[in-house]
């Protein structure tokens, strides 16, 4: 087993220096806001990158976008939108609970995912009740955790050149009073599962009142069990899901909080139920009872992720064994060199984990776009990236504790 | 100058109950979402109203919906909704910081004006730091400051007989460590505009630290002159704008937190900057620069307006001297038994402050809406009411403290 490191310095990645900035900054509640793969894909990006040029496969996003259901439903909607329909809202939630077999107080609706992560940290942890993510894994957690004063104990992923799944023992021994125990399935940037034993291992042995925050967004892509039935079995386990992955809807906006009803209370409190956008409240409805959506676009992306991670492994690389819609690239020099030769090139993957630098993420763009992500990174590859560093970050971002990953 | 009553059981208008049950369910953080228009409007309709069916003037929205420039844009841009799509939000934010003279950092972009007007009163009151707010007016400020523990303090609108404006000399009186005084200008419920000459000297005589949030939902509606300049001036304020009202996106949900970056930032902290839907984006810009859409809404809506009042008036009846799209309407009787006689008939009105129970607001609907409106209320009025209760509340309601409102 792998000892987690407990100095959230030395084991976020953050410099020192960094960590100070931060540490200031969230002692007087600023400079934080929600954090969010759109946010982190940005920050990335130079400042002028235009997103109608170029390949994008950064963010974790759909290319697909939207089913042909939800652009329909959209459209549809377009001439109510002077009211806030909030029954619609309340329909989204009962259909989602009733095709899971739940009661509707179990379900709250929010756009996105983002939202119910960054409350949920701030709700259930605090000096004393530390977060514990996995390394590499999805930063966000961090940040609301930089705001609700806890430490962050980042576990190491277990079996980083295998599997690379959650560490469920190390990261159950990593605090005797975690807050919040945040687990990606599959994760994210991996790609990777943790089995349903692990998942049940660390529900199962987590402290009494420790809320599992168990992030599903990518669960429609792989065949991982869902979570759900913790929640329905009475767990302290809150699972979130959004429409902005499989579903293609990034840029809509529409996710779920699935819990008992007194924890979703607690994480609504600090920001929850705003009226929601009912052109995604729309095109979700569109995408949820659209049976064939989810096989055919799982088969889709699985044959494309499949293709590239067979090619990239002819080519002598080593990818991790993704059932996602990304997979984290082992490129053998500084990650941020390749990120930047590409970036040159209109092609932009990433981002980099300080835990992993020689690593970049990929996601899993259309047949098109991947095409030409191996053309340009055999032709970086070819080529030396000697001291390329990435462009400077946005301006709107550098305020942002985002630093670190460039 | 009429006293402000610092009890917060007795001046909120809540039953000693219900405020234990608030404190008891604020203390372990449950129970208290974002409080929005909507919510608010639903938490009053009966559990099985239809949206679809009769006329829905209780929640402030313009019949109108999107300009055409709007419905346009959200059509053209639903292709794109698998992005995220960050740098068209950015853009946004810095087109209205140009139209406004503003650098784009004073400019923070939210789906509407709920969440912003929640996180300000998160970030800014505590036990030790009171919530000052007017009385009737818009309450979603304090059930945020339910959640920080503030007290609330409100105070009685000043001739409320009459222009029934912010008493802005008793507000200030009210606390001597306000956290957060907040003025919607028009007001919400009344439509009644505080002059320019009081809302300066609020700002220039509030304590140094505390926060004056400006609530502009309204401010299209009428010939108020905007409070944008204390924000360029440095002054503690932040001013809130919505698409929902004029422009008709309240289902779109878009909207800004205009304030100097150091107070926006905190309040972002806890929530701010997720992503957008890019529907709101793109149906805000497209209505931001279609430059007759304010002045073509503002004439219609204040004819439809001026007809209703003059018409009450003509019939008899007292209501604040709106210049926005909702007043309120002294029904000299409780205003529950009107609301629920009207709501039999299919005529949503509403809803019922405590500090004036013999009043229901009423939202300018169009002019066939407000035909049947006049129609139903003369009816209504010609017979009794005694002992009419509105119907219970929505069950998803029943759970927040929405009761007093019935």
């Amino acid at each position: 087993m792998q000892t987690p490191i407990l100095d959230p310095v030395a084991c976020s990645g953050l410099s020192r220096r960094n960590f100070l900035r931060i540490a200031a900054a969230t002692s007087a509640l600023a400079s934080v806001p929600v954090l969010t793969e759109s946010r982190l894909a940005f920050a990335q990006r130079p400042k002028f990158a235009d997103p109608n040029k170029g390949i994008h496969i950064d963010a974790n996003e759909n290319p697909l976008g939207p089913s042909e259901s939800a652009r329909k439903a959209i459209a549809e909607i377009i001439p109510k939108g002077g009211r806030y329909e909030f029954p619609m809202q309340m329909e989204l939630g009962e259909t989602f609970a009733k095709m899971e077999g739940f009661d509707p107080s179990y379900v709250d609706v929010y756009a996105g995912s983002s939202e119910p992560l960054h409350f949920t940290v701030l709700a259930f942890t605090s000096k004393d009740k530390p977060l514990v993510i996995a390394d590499p894994g999805y930063e966000a957690p961090m940040w609301a955790a930089n705001i609700s004063g806890a430490p962050i104990i980042k576990v190491p992923l277990l079996d980083p050149k295998g599997a690379a799944t959650h560490d469920v023992k190390a990261m159950l021994a990593a605090s005797t009073t975690p807050g919040v125990i945040y687990l990606c399935n599959p994760n994210n940037p991996t790609g990777t599962v943790t089995s349903r034993e692990d998942v049940e291992y660390l529900v199962s042995k987590a402290p009494k009142g420790t809320v599992i925050l168990i992030d599903e967004a990518y669960i429609h892509l792989s065949d991982a069990q869902p979570s759900l039935d913790f929640v329905k079995d009475g767990k302290d386990v809150i699972v979130l899901r959004t429409f902005s992955k499989l579903y293609g809807m990034a840029g809509i906006r529409m996710g779920f909080a699935i819990g008992r009803p007194d924890l979703l209370k607690q994480i609504a409190t600090f920001g929850g139920q705003n009226s929601m956008p009912i052109t995604a409240i729309a095109a979700a409805k569109a995408s949820l009872i659209d049976t064939d959506l989810v096989p055919t676009r799982k088969k889709l992306i699985g044959e494309i992720r499949a293709e590239n991670l067979a090619w990239l492994k002819s080519e002598g690389y080593h990818a991790t064994p993704s059932v996602s819609n990304c997979f984290m690239l082992d490129v053998r020099r500084p990650g941020k060199e390749v990120y930047a030769a590409m970036a040159q090139k209109d092609v932009y993957i990433g981002r980099i984990w300080p835990a992993w630098p020689n690593c970049v993420r990929v996601t899993v763009g259309s047949r098109e776009e991947m095409a030409v992500f191996q053309k340009t990174f055999k032709e970086v590859m070819s080529g030396s990236t000697a001291g390329l560093e990435p462009q400077p970050i946005h301006e709107r971002m550098r305020e942002t504790p985002f630093a670190y990953l460039s």
